[in-house]
């Protein structure tokens, strides 16, 4: 069987996950280049005993034989390096979200749909073991018709302001992986969104311009209902849990610990805290979420993760943003 | 000590509870009188060897040195009862509401007021173990400053739907006390409230002017904020939980269970469901307010639970109910 | 239906407990008199309005028209009290165990036979419903065939050195409990003991003849067998649980908690310890002792526990004892 | 850096997990070699690209450059080879057990001290997480002094008779896990054993002269104690739990679960069963051991497991082998 070439745009924190789970795990793949615009990236290229390393998206799509890109550089050149690949016939893989503006995203979607290469978005936590078993028992009517759907989603401490300023928000940058989980669990799409929010963990977060607490309310096409909790700064650790309650059932999910030791001393019982961020909590979704692409490439079956899927959970974030402005409860549509 | 005369009025699930409370469990006191409209309950206050048994309310407050009565007949009495024990002088513990009329309740506390008698309310749930035990730990600092409190509260099946047409519907009848929770815990007061809800369990519900499924958010005075969510049915039982959320950490309370067995089968592992409703689930919270109000009748103190708590509570559920019927955020003081 | 006569001969902890169970719990009873060799006790009798205050058990046996007597008074006197109240007719609860003395109890149980009364012996844990349920698990086949029983059985703090001294040791006074639930569990008799003990928690301890530490082997009639772990000083608490394996499956039991909070810091999660000791733990098995009890007087069943119980959990405690002193397995009938 | 060179002899089932390992975690290693007896297993080689496929022990250690050798093969190829690979020079990784007799073994210990070369033995629990995790605790004094320890240790099922056969039985194959285990955590020397066995799970198995089901009882030289319990078969997977007792308090670790999910239905509360076999759960003790003993050879530290270790377990199977044979408490030194 002849391997697949595969490149890796983007050496931060996201891509080198990617890059040593691809040169890790699939034998069946081989990574061919990677790019960054940042010199000191080549060593990570150089550790893996990648052939080529790019400082430019052009080069990187010029490697011959190259099957598939992983784009994993900063949010505003996502658009720009999708449409390229596309254009060049590259498989798409690319990190959420595909722009902050939704004339772009649309833009950008017409023109892979064109191509015909595949494109998905890294959604990873649909990848979670946890929530990939909720899925199921969803899906199995476990649950039964689902009612009511509760997300808790809260980072154990804010990003740096700098980040904070060219984010998106809240909503955009952190809560659009709550809305995706939601549109996943349910199966329906989201028709109006009631977001209520305030700035309690710094102020600077507010004179940037962005809240830091958001409790949302989804209301789906069906009149079922989901509630997302979102914090930027729970001193516990990342809180990722996840509750579906339907006509016959409630089945929910924790969140993941680094042990499950229990302590008991004269002053209670303590236990060990959760997986401290996404880069612990989520390791096997990212490498799950990479499975997932390739064996849609090989096989031709349908994405786990589609455009539309971003672009779907980026029109709630837009609605929620504006349901905050505005203090009421906004139509999904009014933001397309 | 003299013993402290009591009487209660309303023989039905509640009044039997609280009779057998008081009979058991207060040496203190002495139940003298019981009231019910029905004949046949005179055979509970037989068996409980109560020395009288009236059939209406003057009758009982004419019973000779009755010193506090305790109200447990259908709400459309409470108002009636409450104004005719305050203006004889007795202190009065009355099951919520006090009425369904908003103008009722406060004519009602401004007799009461003026009377000088005690007059508690039968927000029950304030004196559960758990949340008490988190009460205690909001109000001494463990979770810092709180900024999201997530309240789950729901029935294990709905009423006959013949109580559902005189309850008030399922924010005065139910989530009622979750908003006394609200309030209870973070010390605060609701300035604003949007509630999502729907007819997920049984359209006679609807049918009958109500709703059976609600998400609920409460903004305080301060920004923070609360989500409850509220259904008529849950197959799996009763289910009441709590979490707050503050910039020092979380503290939750998981729901009670008849046991805590656990059993490993090739199937998977299983345990036994919650406590399936408010008489197994609340039973030491009941017991627990009964201690609270003869406590503050001894020794003067502050009632845990006062006649202005149950206004509060019932603004917040009216203001829900408008939010629902208009479909945006309310403020309390709209239907103040 | 005429009201059972019922008095209690001993007014120290556990007397306390049952009076207070008998005279709130069970209007079918009427406690008509109380003993105890302490002229203080007189005022527990006054509080709960028992008509006659005795000081010798014979006075206590000629109260008129007395149906049963619950025998709460220390170890030494129990033979002499049992004998005595078989003598006269009367049912007989008694607390455990019975004697120190194996001729003392097996000449007990020949009077008691030959009187024709029911005797059953004070070992609650069988009512705790935590072990009731595992027991009714267990008859059902849902673990299959039984194979290790395990017992964790840890008291908070240890006993007084006087008491330790007449208590009959460890095995006689505290894990008595944990072999005659193993009987109970397993549904088999112990044919051979092996325990391993130590002095860990207190020289004095050792000093007065006893141990504090044990590890016990049983095995069953069948090759089946049973681990139990003792210790005199739990810091966190009673330590109070089971877990039986079988062929099909594994069910165990967890410790009782006075709520279910659990609390969320930047140091680690943190929940309450169990309820302390046996008055708080077992307040559910005491009551349903009673009722137990009293049902086998009035509908003639078999005693929930029988005097024979008590021989042979004794005979496993005689063994558990040749065994440490010995350091070799004991085959139970070596001691009967 | 120059790289180290590692060959892998044996590539059944551990021979792969370490390979697969090692090829994928360790940039700093180099597996230029591989053995195994069957020809089909030089595909695995091939997968994972290894320069040479050799079919003898001897060839393997002829590999130019070879520094450490890790040993998988059959037990009773241990002792030869490792006393081949310790003449030869080569660090040693070697699966437990050494050997089945303890001369055998002690002769191969003697022949590796004066080759000066490192002997680790494969005692992979030791690198498990949540073992890792209590170890850390007990040895920082957070239960005080241990007392009592206590393992739980039963496999989903038995392996093939004729596997059983030739295991050294289960002491020697399976519960060696525990008693090592056992030192481990307690940081002592076991000076007796008492072992209660039976053959409950099938009968094949107590004709191949093994048993099944085990109580053990290990005495440490100051008086503490452990209690071990062994079962062939646990329907609902591998059970292997921890639990250290002392006199600041308890500590224990639970199973490790493929998820956390929790599913309420009408019939109860439902969760996963534990991961199932030891491939499973213990993945990163594996990978944990592994970097363990390369970080001793690069360092020259201490091994985390000794030889020495590999004996005392040794020893404590043979002294439960006998107590079973004799049913008595058999001291570890006569055994030695």
């Amino acid at each position: 069987m002849k391997k697949i070439k595969v490149a890796v745009a983007g050496l931060g924190r996201i891509g080198k996950i990617h890059l040593t789970n691809l040169c890790q795990n699939f034998p069946e793949l081989e990574v061919v280049a990677v790019m960054d615009i940042i010199n000191e990236s080549k060593s990570i290229a150089d550790q893996f005993m990648i052939p080529k390393f790019e400082k430019n998206f052009d080069d990187l799509l010029a490697v011959p034989g190259l099957d598939a890109v992983i784009i994993c550089s900063p949010t505003d050149t996502h658009a720009d390096y999708v449409i390229k690949a596309a254009k060049a016939g590259k498989q798409i893989f690319c990190e959420k979200p595909l722009d902050l503006s939704l004339e772009q995203v649309a833009k950008t979607l017409d023109v892979v749909e064109q191509s015909g290469v595949k494109l998905m978005l890294g959604f990873n936590r649909r990848f979670d073991p946890n929530f990939l078993k909720i899925k199921s028992m969803v899906d199995a009517g476990q649950v039964g018709d689902p009612q009511i759907l509760k997300i808790t989603s809260r980072d154990p401490g804010p990003p740096p302001i700098s980040y904070i300023k060219v984010s998106g928000g809240l909503f955009m940058d952190m809560a659009i992986h709550d809305f995706d989980m939601a549109r996943y669990i349910m199966n329906k799409e989201v028709v109006e969104v009631y977001s209520r929010s305030a700035v309690l963990v710094d102020p600077a977060i507010g004179d940037a311009g962005d809240i830091d607490t958001a409790l949302t309310t989804l209301t789906f096409e069906d009149g079922t209902m989901a509630n997302i909790d979102n914090s930027r700064k729970a001193v516990y650790g990342y809180d990722q849990r996840l509750e579906v309650f339907g006509s016959k059932g409630m089945v929910k999910a924790d969140n993941n610990f680094p042990d499950n030791h229990q302590h008991y001393s004269a002053d209670g019982i303590h236990g060990s805290l959760p997986l401290n961020f996404f880069l612990e909590r989520y390791t096997t979704s990212y490498l799950n979420e990479m499975a997932a692409f390739f064996k849609s490439i090989r096989t031709g079956e349908d994405l786990a993760v589609s455009g539309k899927d971003g672009l779907e959970a980026m029109k709630i974030a837009l609605a929620a943003l504006k349901s905050v402005k505005e203090n009421r409860p906004v139509l999904v549509y009014e933001v397309s």
